[in-house]
């Protein structure tokens, strides 16, 4: 007599085949064959001399996005959302004082993070698509006196790209470190680590890098390290503790790597995949091309009636764009008609840009002039067949 | 002028290949090439209905493996450290007791991961390979009053299996969650969530299940879902919140899905493959395999002349066996023998057990006669030929 009350489920017999879409959205963009490919390698320890390796490989490569030298770089074996953890976990104490920049919903989240650790948080706000001036940051800084103060680059709710030239010194003169989210916009907007004075940056694999989602890559500056390394307390979680990680991925110049947790290998495999790609093709190409099909679509938006969402041209994020949600029309219509139509996804806002924006995301290798027009098709297409109420 | 300052690493150019291993260490195990074809699946959106699908898939996968009805069965996006904190971090609030059986190095960390969020944590220890006695444990209880018990089912450090059976009641009776690891023998080895009274279960990928590391399934009673879903302070971890994991997962009953983080899509796939396997080959079968190859394998360990670490039989894991370092090898030369000449990777001691045996993991596909006929193989080699000193 069988002794398990809960029989196998049935779901379970259907053989599960992805369907193949345009992933224009906001992310997962797609990934290229050669990195699926990478990524079903068979698996090695996590521990295996082959695996330090790739890890190494992985740490050079971030090293070269973030356009940094810091020693203290790794990937996280977690989401872009762990990395926030992970930077918000080490670098702040309870009671502490934080500063968030809220013009979208990563500094919203930056800020719950950093409450729920017991921090003193601050905000400064503005409008979903606009961004802050160096004298409100150097204001707020001084009115506040936290001890981190954290920034989007690539506001990927809005479409903005936040200017980061000078902030890292406003920073450094208030005693405050400066950390800075660039999931959306690495290897897809220029970014200068090292001379931007970013003391904490990361990102995710999910975007530009073209991997699957899963891994986040994390860099800690010299004068980050004092902090993260001289804590009263421990950071509250075992998993993300830079002590721990630091060791596993070779940083704390101790000779014997400790076992601290399994890494997801096959991710790792194909994170260094999609890093060697960038590397291949080149930073400031990367760059350069995000703006030109960042360009080349703005323009073909305009040109058929439709509004972007960020005015100032230069805030422009060149990785996800944010059109006005066409007025008389339901952008739920819109999304939904070309996903069935073209097969394809852009999507509709988030937090703040809700109901405001559709969102398109051209990143890595889907940044192309004939994903451009594959987008400006689908849209042309449905704003005709769409129900626009009468205004 | 190039503005990037830190080139392309030369590293990066080089091809990785995955080199084929044995994996008969603790885990990760040898991913099939079902698994790793299904992880190569074309990229979805964390939000897309086939998606969502595969998380219903997955969910009732781990119903079924866990043996429970819980409505609250999830997968965390991360490996089983993740899975430990999340269950800590939702079912514990500062300043209440943990109390944990320390008999191996998880009871160890989650004490650790307790005392991290302000946890009043009590152990429990009992000699590495040992088990503890109900009356143990029900003293311990009334002696500490703590709101959650940890207890690990399959100790893949000493290569114990706990038993269960009435653990539940006693813990209930003290008003105590009984917090479960099953990472190292989920699908090994015979375990009832519903039936042996568990509150929250929790388990990795990359074990039995065969999949890669980083995601981890997590169940949660009703009684736990009472403690979690009425705390006066909110979890320390955003990303682990288990009020949004529950929309995210379709289990709060609420029509909409709120965007939390983005799921590791790929890993999702690989999950969801790895459970239709069990499925297909059923529990019980499953179990019994395991138990018939560690018994076949236990024998021939014994007829070279070896010794089991763990005395009393009942207790042996049937994933994870651990062998007592022969006397006068040393324990590195005959791992690092078994990979050089035989392709094969065993592994030391963890924690209390290091430098006192050889562990081996025969798991899932990797659970047949002719991997345990691989390894004696390899053991009888590496015994000859390794250096013995002169007792």
């Amino acid at each position: 007599m069988s002794s398990v009350s809960v029989p196998p489920p049935k779901c379970l017999q259907k053989t599960f085949v992805a369907p193949r879409r345009h992933m224009f959205g906001p992310g997962p963009s797609n990934v290229p064959p050669r990195i699926l490919a990478a990524g079903a390698e068979p698996i090695i320890g996590h521990m295996h001399p082959e695996m330090l390796e790739i890890m190494s490989d992985i740490k050079s490569g971030i090293q070269y996005a973030f356009q940094t030298q810091n020693n203290m770089t790794i990937a996280v074996s977690g989401t872009g959302h762990t990395a926030m953890e992970c930077a918000i976990f080490n670098a702040v104490e309870p009671g502490e004082g934080v500063l968030t920049a809220v013009n979208g919903i990563w500094g919203e989240r930056a800020a719950e993070m950093a409450e729920r650790i017991g921090a003193k948080v601050n905000s400064i706000v503005t409008t979903a698509g606009g961004v802050f001036t160096s004298e409100e940051i150097d204001q707020a800084l001084a009115k506040h006196k936290p001890v981190l103060f954290f920034l989007t680059h690539g506001e990927s709710s809005t479409g903005v790209v936040h200017p980061l030239d000078g902030i890292g010194d406003i920073c450094h003169k208030h005693n405050c470190l400066f950390l800075v989210d660039c999931v959306a916009s690495m290897g897809g907007a220029p970014l200068y680590m090292d001379k931007q004075g970013i003391d904490i940056l990361y990102s995710g694999s999910q975007k530009v890098l073209n991997a699957p989602p899963g891994t986040a890559p994390i860099s800690f500056s010299e004068r980050a390290c004092q902090k993260v390394f001289n804590r009263k307390t421990k950071p509250v979680s075992f998993f993300l503790d830079m002590t721990w990680l630091a060791n596993y991925w070779g940083c704390d110049g101790k000779p014997a790597r400790i076992y601290h947790h399994t890494a997801p290998v096959s991710a790792f495999y194909s994170l260094r995949e999609s890093l060697a790609i960038l590397a291949e093709q080149g930073l400031e190409n990367s760059w350069q091309r995000h703006r030109e099909v960042a360009e080349y679509f703005h323009e073909g938006l305009e040109n058929m009636g439709l509004k972007l969402f960020v005015k100032n041209k230069n805030a422009r994020l060149p990785t996800v764009t944010t059109i006005v949600a066409p007025p008389g029309y339901d952008w739920k219509e819109i999304t939904s008609y070309i996903m069935k139509n073209h097969n394809l996804e852009i999507s509709g806002g988030l937090g703040p840009s809700v109901g405001q924006v559709l969102r398109v995301g051209l990143m890595g290798g889907n940044s192309s002039k004939a994903s451009v027009d594959m987008v400006l098709e689908a849209l042309r297409d449905a704003l005709r067949y769409c129900h626009k109420s009468k205004v």
